[in-house]
């Protein structure tokens, strides 16, 4: 049997204890994060320890035709990583050693199976963050996040990924190892290859190693959090403050749904007669910090709302648990959880948000929406049951409709999650058929084969998995 | 006769006044602002007023097989727009609309032609900047500056142009119009094709609309001059500037030759007593400028320099003036300016700058170098004569020496000029032949006719233009 080749190829390159068979463990690497997708089943999962040990197993893998899909921790919210066609789950987790930190050019480099938060407790003594801060910062890896581009609560202020991602170690489908990109601020040397790849989603190459840029840590912040009786005076806060340039580090939003199930969840003194919450954190020098939060105080009140300030880090990290809690209490509501993250320009807020509620009530679903608003990144989140269909039905239909009010505000299908396989159906929409074309065309050209993530991110021409 | 067929063609789609045949103004045509390489001479030169008519200009290429040289200003450093193998020369400069500022979500979209200075004027008033900043900001146009990803000498802090574009308008080789990205803060949607076509020099695509992302003018600077017995004493004041995690807006080096020569230039002041002079700004609120302006003058200080503060707006202006003079000041002085734009990480300034003064001597060259230390980005500038054969084979090895050493030390062979026709031959020095495959097969991907500015970037596999 072919396959049977493989895996002691694969066994042979890499030991018998970075590649797995067990059936039982095969399971769990069926699946991610992603609601309501198919799950797949690979025929083997390997972690390799060494860029070499990848380049061997993209090597055996296109000897055999055998898809590879890259995992880090598997904390995917557009189905990144689920294996659809069998083959190997290339899983990075073995490599995850912080290489260097040079508090003199102010980067880091890692391997792909860094924990983001390990490499913020590692870089906290030089006086540094890594800034990107997606909700699973406690989990998911480096490559992973460099792969799917990962937002999180600080992208209105410092920025996504890509914005720090200075140079890459890539294995390409045929198993040539790429690096691109370095340690210098400046670099036009050839196309951007590290953005390429930053955000590509594991279907152009496999990362073994990143370079990021660090900032000094803001030696002072205030943290606020801000009630609204109206859902738009929260939209319009939200716009105002940035109007006044005042860019917050974190500019959060929690609708009526979400703050009830939050707080009945977690239990943390929420004020639960509002229709929504703005969690507002400030951060810089301590008279900017001063400023910045007076102007804020003041737009809230102008809006209707009122203003309180954690006293201490205590009270802040119990907002920002709130916050951080969002998703796992909407989670426990119901079964099944289909988590959004349509983007529409920040002054379209309001707008976006008064459409979620129509469209929740429209089709007779609980919808919870949080998420950063500053930077009109929401995550309206239904909560429903995948075992009533008929239910499920008016799910898709408002996920639907909530993409297409989204792009009519000059807004995008995905600000953070990725497209992978959820979200492939509404590409299209947003890039029209030429957007397609380019997307199809540059697979083809670095992965003719067809064997990186197939599936994700840009479906094979004449449509579906094969 | 086929080209005449083109031209009528052209002319029937963008109108006589738009189709220029005229030889003495193709000439005009055949060279950019990049000494040493040789000209071109185009068979037509268009000035297209309408995404349509770009769309129509790149069909009828297609069908004529005529390559299409994109061009804004011309002001090009490393060839990008020389029409090597005759054909259409694409000028943007009618399209010089700024089609909307939106000050809600910090955002202007441009047509190509707009000059960086005249955003940067009509923004002024509602307090916003558009930060990158190449020296020719008075000539150089959007569309030139996007295609480049240019840098300049705010990038230290702000970062170059990929860091502002969000969105983009390009007519494929095909004649399809392709939009990606748009006014979102976040955005994932399929590959990064803003940063893709961000830097491609116009081998993949031409820029017909652009949304940048602008930022609050900052309301307070300061500008320093500092002087420098010791070459390495400036170098080292670089690093640790940044070291003590101060981030000027502009933080630039000049030379001893640079002095001298833009003095006798400009007569302006500046002290020609100095091995190098550092021109320094810190720009942000008035309490993190003058807390930051101390750090400088201490570290200054320690390192042995002397330290000046422009005491109003004047002497600010005949600062930076001083610094823009570089470059034509140093061109005065032989006929041929070779401008160079290796870079290294920060931390190899002084090693970087002291290999420059060895290679000069070892070559027995002029060498002026100047440039943007902060960021590791320095411009080596040789003095030459191209009429003298002699002198300018050792120039050439100059250069290549100077690569070497900036990729020996980590560093690129360009922080912003490109790659164009001026450092092909380099370039598997950097990206390695495996780097070129992934640049070859992305370019073969978007043009497979190789009609879009061939010979720029990527080498057409086979060696030399044919």
């Amino acid at each position: 049997m072919n396959k049977q080749l493989a895996l002691a190829a694969l066994r042979q390159e890499l030991g018998e204890t970075n590649v797995v068979t067990d059936p039982e463990e095969l399971l769990c690497y069926g699946y991610d994060a992603t609601p309501d997708l198919p799950e797949g089943k690979p025929d083997v999962v390997v972690t390799p320890q060494t860029t070499e040990q990848v380049a061997q197993v993209l090597k055996i893998a296109r000897r055999f035709r055998l898809p590879v899909y890259p995992r880090g921790a598997g904390t995917n919210l557009s189905g990144g990583t689920v294996p659809l066609r069998g083959g190997i789950v290339l899983c990075t987790v073995k490599m995850n050693r912080i290489l260097e930190i040079d508090p003199v050019n102010l980067t880091a480099t890692v391997q792909p199976g860094v924990i983001i938060q390990e490499l913020n407790q590692a870089v906290a003594p030089h006086g540094l963050i890594y800034p990107p801060d997606p909700g699973t910062v406690a989990t998911a890896t480096m490559g992973g996040s460099v792969a799917e581009c990962s937002g999180g609560l600080r992208g209105l202020k410092y920025g996504v990924t890509r914005n720090y991602v200075m140079g890459l170690e890539v294995v390409l489908a045929n198993g040539e190892v790429l690096r691109c990109g370095g340690k210098t601020v400046k670099n036009v040397t050839g196309y951007d290859l590290v953005r390429l790849f930053t955000g590509s989603e594991g279907t152009l190459g496999v990362i073994t190693e990143i370079t990021v840029r660090l900032i000094p840590a803001p030696p002072c912040r205030e943290t606020m959090l801000a009630g609204f009786a109206q859902l738009a005076d929260a939209g319009n806060t939200v716009t105002h403050i940035i109007q006044h340039k005042v860019i917050p580090a974190t500019l959060e939003i929690m609708d009526r749904v979400t703050v009830e199930v939050v707080e009945s969840y977690a239990r943390i003194g929420l004020p639960t007669d509002v229709a929504a919450l703005l969690l507002i954190e400030i951060d810089g020098i301590p008279e900017v910090v001063q400023r910045e939060a007076e102007t804020v105080r003041e737009i809230v009140l102008r809006n209707g709302g009122w203003l309180q300030t954690a006293a201490d880090d205590v009270q802040r990290e119990k907002l920002l648990a709130a916050r951080r809690a969002a998703l796992p209490a909407l989670a426990r509501v119901k079964p099944t959880t289909i988590l959004e993250d349509a983007t529409v320009p920040r002054s379209e807020i309001t707008t976006m948000l008064l459409s979620i509620e129509e469209i929740a009530c429209k089709y007779r679903l609980t919808i919870g929406t949080f998420g950063h608003a500053g930077d009109g990144n929401l995550h309206p989140t239904i909560l429903a049951d995948a075992r009533d269909p008929e239910e499920m039905q008016r799910v898709r239909s408002a996920v639907e409709e909530i993409f297409r009010v989204a792009l009519s505000l000059g807004g995008t299908l995905t600000g953070e999650h990725g497209i992978g396989i959820a979200k492939q159906r509404f590409l299209p929409w947003e890039m029209g058929e030429t957007g397609l074309w380019v997307l199809r065309q540059i697979k083809r050209a670095l992965d003719p084969d067809y064997l990186l993530n197939p599936d994700k991110l840009v479906p094979q021409e004449g449509g579906e998995a094969n």
